[in-house]
């Protein structure tokens, strides 16, 4: 077994966070455990269990918790006295994070574009890339789609479909038009004709878009990816309707989907990018607005924020992008995990007449409903792995695991899944079965 | 002079910012160096240059750069492979933070408040505190006020004053009055007059509203400080129209404009408090938004955001409560260099006919136009100065030195604002007049 | 020829309109005579031509131009100085309507709903309409449709499709979704199943909608006619997610697209109702708001308007229920009509190879392009035949005759029609063609 | 006594009220009686009595009720086939409109306007001139003014102060800055000053703004009678500022408030004018929005309705500018019946230690709150007057007769309304005091 869940004399104090933390926590909810440590693919709880970890902080640590080389730069740079924090200043580690992107990122796929430090949070970096889509074309409305997630801030949250997030606003959510994700009404229905359709009726009510904002995988939404060719088709109606192509990459980017950007080798180019997540490899609060560069017609400041300079955070991202992006060996690595991913996921559907959903090493498998799933995860947390939900109705369970993790633990954290899934979906008590737990 | 100006051979390559940064940027504009290490009030350029900070990262950094305690703190917790991101788990290091926040920040003030984790900038505490006060009350307007400035996403840039950055937000910015601040019209009119005459007048056009949501100086806005006795009437005006008073302490708040909290001895307690900038003590993204337990009803994951965990914050946080406010020391000397500044900007202005503004260790001195306030900065920087300038005009320039600067430093500084000031504003040449400079 | 095109001596003076009359005005470009007089379906112009009238006033004036019945009603009771304008006082006119109302229209329908007089245009009815909808349900989305149109003024330009209209708002046009109406994407998708879908999905970024308002018969957005079948499913899912059916019925009702209402006989009762146009019967300004008495919940003139009490048009809409809707072979008459026109225009169709639209006396042809559209009314003209477009693209020519008009008339018209369309879409010259006109 | 209050055998049956007629009513309400015929300042009930009107539908009525020569020249016009309704094509009666209104009203007055026919409602004019203002200037912040009445759409209700219409909406209204209207703060404070003050400031929140939307006199948020001082710095501003100056002319415009344009004789030109209520002169529905001519950017039809052209009321409102504007006599006889009006308004104000308020034929008095305004208008009712209130508390009863009205018949409604003012404020009984009434 994972962990180990008995509770020591020593357990820790919990009355404070009901005491002091709002009520609008949640993982902390269901996954009741106090943690204090953290290492690869390991989360360990102050009572001595450890946890194999396939949340990976929502996607934000595809390299594990703490990567040796990653803390090892950081350390190195608190302890020579590194620039902390300095607004938007110009600073070594700023500069050798500028220089390491255009290197190991951008040139070897051909990309140009301009780098907008906004503050280090998804939503901040959405917000951005919105504000800059309606001002370079002077128009208002955004096309998002439906399941997509784009973060809570007001401008963020108006692209975000999730009833529950958008309830909070306590305003109406204005300018954005949430149209069919790929897929949404089946096989049979391309919902990319359906856009086409309204894009080009001048009676249709969709007035002429700023911005269509996409996720190739929905990470929040039901790990649905969308087929390449949707997606070209909605770079193409953008580019011809006058609309800038927005790829929200926060979830999906930095490898977990595909490539570092999940729409590499898709035969398309976004005009802006947002990332966020796993961008500092270590969790840090980090994110970025990447534009065409004759769409940067920003004025100095129009849109800043005090936390932009996260140093630290290009820091980690620097070590990161040259530990594992610099080779390809890293992304081969990546793609074979997926491939074990994938096949087991099917395996486990076929065995249960499910269907599995995402891409690369975003992938999940629908089990009906939002209560079988926690039931699954609930199973899973016993056993010592982390594993969350995802979909309208939370009814898909998303394997999150770290893309640097070795395949046998990968292997062993699938069977606790395999074996909860096994007895949500058909209960009855086989005497064969029996829990495969990895020693801890 | 503080400063090494000459170029070195091993000047860095900037040119990566022309090629791969955005043009949103701003201070790098007006300071072009690259900046490598930090301790303390000093900034030091890569090309052996030291800067005396004046502007602490618009006041993330009240406790200078790189402090020992805290930066011990930190590699203390990075070595031991804390946690670093987890989402919002339960950790050792959360939990400290929030037993240190209740002992040494709220009990001793008598607050009763429960935390919430928001996203870790500003904007998004602003965000959290605007909505839940619009689900509390049912309501839709937030009174902001003249010259606020809350932040760049959507929701708290309809908060924010300045026309520059409410222009980037490209779609109307909607659900919120701006009312005149404290002072703004001149000392014969009590603006707490007219907004009460408004809240009272059912055909004013003003809708009832959800929050009041003011600075208590504003430090984007001019370093404009409210009077407690104006403050008192906004807090009782909100509480008779039942709209809920939230104190936007980002800026002024941590020690800059008196207590922990700006507010503190003024005789009204806000219904929720926004922090950020210094919270984390070393510049770490971190934001909190704190509310009266009774207005705690939130849905769980009702306003999320990926890095609402930031525990490397957490750590530093809790370590900078323990250091600095666990004993009134730290209070009275920062009482004590609030009064060497003002008494300084005080003698500058009597002798120049401006005016002085702001509070505590959070002032400035109103020069008249941005482009005289520019010139001052500017001969500052070339003097080794990092100061910059606030206001509608940025005609005010602030002082916002580390709350821990010792007093010879601090009258150092101001030695070569005086100076700047002198020439800029009466550009004949004394010629019994010398640079004071400090020795680098 | 229907009318008589040469200028005589006394042509008017028709600079006035370009020195005085904005640039907005638009029917008077196509159709540039002087109006002087008008009996049942013919329009005078002030040079001695007279034009067969099959626009109708947009289908406000059903009963034909200057009704002798309604005239002389109008001309007896200005003569007895009858009340004109008393705002929202009880008149003997008003009385006289609702007793009218009640006995000829609602009673025999068994229908149950309260009257409003809004201000007496149809936007004006239509924006009550949403209003109440949102003030009962709560909720502030309305859920339009495309090619819907609904008025002009910001509530209901926000509910109307076309893009020329919505332009003009010069603010973002909110609180309404767009979705699409019967027959949108083509005969193998079933538009309610879309919005079944989005409705029931938590993520689709619908919000919950306050109403459903929707046209039985798009008049301006191409004379789609929806099936019973899809009104009844559109109502049962209103009914489902607790929102408010709105049926906007002031171009189709009074008449044009069925019985008094267009909805008559489909199985399902709208919540709300607004009619305009045809109202008074004789092209008065008039408009009302019925709503089912449970939903009467507004407080004493929480919406109101000068005009919304026009005795003049209470007399003459009094007249009309009487003298048309008291027997049902005024009902039949127009059945019969409008089966003339149907096998009229269905067989210019089959000749070209072109599609028909529309139910009742409200429909139209397609001939392809606005363009052609354009070539075939102008040509009408040319014989005397006022007829209009609709449509998205302006493409479809519609037929509004008069209700009242006599067959050979309506035949006589529909000859000029058949004979512009022919040329229009078969341009070559057959010479056994000739212009069927009507003796002026 | 001027009515005849015992209801005879033959009341007409009110029931039909209350069963088809909505809760949104209001007048009929606190004057439960049913009117039939009309004549001058005279109402007629249907039990006999008669009532003088000092509420002229809302200033709807100028020249009174059924005025003979618009009466004939009606009657004239529809006994000869006229035409009624032709959307907006050309015709006699427009013809002769637009020359008239040229002739008669423009060029004496030196004015330069484009005609805009919108929908015949008050709302609807207001609605195409803030459309308008947007679209020619690209901004969307319309600056109206606190106790403001423009309309009841949505666009227009914005802009209206008045908390319990606002709460109509369901949705927030936006777009709109309301600024304190002249006097707003008492007499020491210049309101143009402050506007003055948050427009020159760039971090005042203020958007820069589309246009200035103000009425001269405030018809229904008090009769606060704007100074013409203050009217030109509006004015100033606007130009300043780039935005467009809007006079909503419909309730104190015709007459009401001075010359046919309320803002005559005083220095500045508006750049669009609105127009409604008494334009017909009988009171029927007719509204105008007038623009400079280089402002007349529409594109034909991008703002139309249905009844823009009620040809009815064209020619009623030809023969009212005929009969009652081409020659000086009309206005010199409202002057001086102004004078009557302010004359005994005042003398009741200094009696009870009141204020009156208004300009023109547009007074009233403050009784210090809606109770005893209510008690003075019912006190009225009962005597035979009908009078209305006015003003955020509806605390200002207001008198708007006929501007036709005979001297003695003023003298003979104000005898009614002093003694109900005397009861209401000092209700001791005074034996030599008794009704001062008109013979019925």
């Amino acid at each position: 077994m994972l962990t180990t869940p008995m509770p020591s004399a020593a357990a820790p104090d919990t009355k404070i966070y009901d005491r002091r933390e709002s009520q609008v926590r949640t993982y902390s909810r269901s996954m009741p455990r106090q943690f204090g440590k953290a290492q690869g693919p390991w989360l360990h709880d102050s009572e001595g269990g450890r946890y194999l970890d396939f949340l990976s902080g929502c996607s934000s640590l595809n390299y594990g918790h703490n990567h040796p080389v990653l803390k090892a730069a950081l350390m190195d740079y608190i302890a020579a006295d590194g620039v902390t924090h300095a607004l938007d200043l110009h600073t070594d580690a700023k500069s050798a994070f500028l220089r390491t992107f255009e290197d190991v990122i951008l040139e070897p796929r051909g990309l140009d574009y301009r780098v907008m430090f906004t503050g280090p949070t998804g939503t901040n970096a959405v917000e951005a890339a919105i504000k800059l889509a309606r001002k370079v074309t002077g128009r208002e409305l955004v096309v998002a789609f439906t399941n997509g997630f784009h973060g809570m801030t007001l401008g963020a949250l108006a692209c975000t479909g999730n009833a529950g997030k958008r309830g909070g606003a306590g305003v109406p959510l204005s300018h954005v038009s949430h149209e069919p994700f790929d897929g949404y009404y089946g096989e049979e229905v391309d919902t990319a004709d359906l856009l086409e359709q309204r894009l080009a009726d001048p009676s249709s009510g969709l007035d002429a878009p700023a911005a269509f904002l996409v996720e190739t995988v929905q990470g929040e939404g039901g790990l649905n990816a969308a087929r390449p060719d949707w997606l070209r088709r909605i770079a193409a109606l953008a580019k011809k309707h006058g609309a800038l192509l927005i790829v929200d990459d926060i979830q999906a980017g930095c490898g977990r989907a595909g490539g570092f950007f999940s729409f590499e080798g898709m035969g398309f180019t976004p005009d802006i990018v947002t990332l966020a997540k796993s961008l500092s490899g270590m969790g840090l609060p980090f994110a970025l607005t990447l534009m065409r560069p004759d769409l940067d017609i920003w004025s100095p400041g129009e849109h800043n924020g005090t936390f932009r300079g996260n140093n630290h955070a290009f820091v980690t991202a620097t070590a990161s992008l040259r530990e594992f992006w610099a080779d390809p060996a890293f992304a081969d690595a990546v793609a074979r995990r997926g491939g074990i991913l994938e096949r087991r996921l099917e395996r486990m559907a076929e065995r249960h007449g499910l269907s599995t959903r995402g891409r690369g090493m975003m992938r999940g498998i629908d089990v009906g409903s939002g209560e079988v799933a926690s039931k699954i995860t609930s199973a899973c947390f016993d056993e010592g792995l982390i594993i969350e939900t995802s979909g309208a109705h939370d009814e898909i369970v998303k394997v999150l695991a770290p893309l640097t993790i070795e395949d046998a633990v990968l292997e062993a954290g699938l069977d606790i899944l395999e074996e909860a899934v096994a007895e949500a979906i058909a209960p009855v008590v086989r005497p064969d079965q029996r829990k495969l737990g990895v020693a801890a």
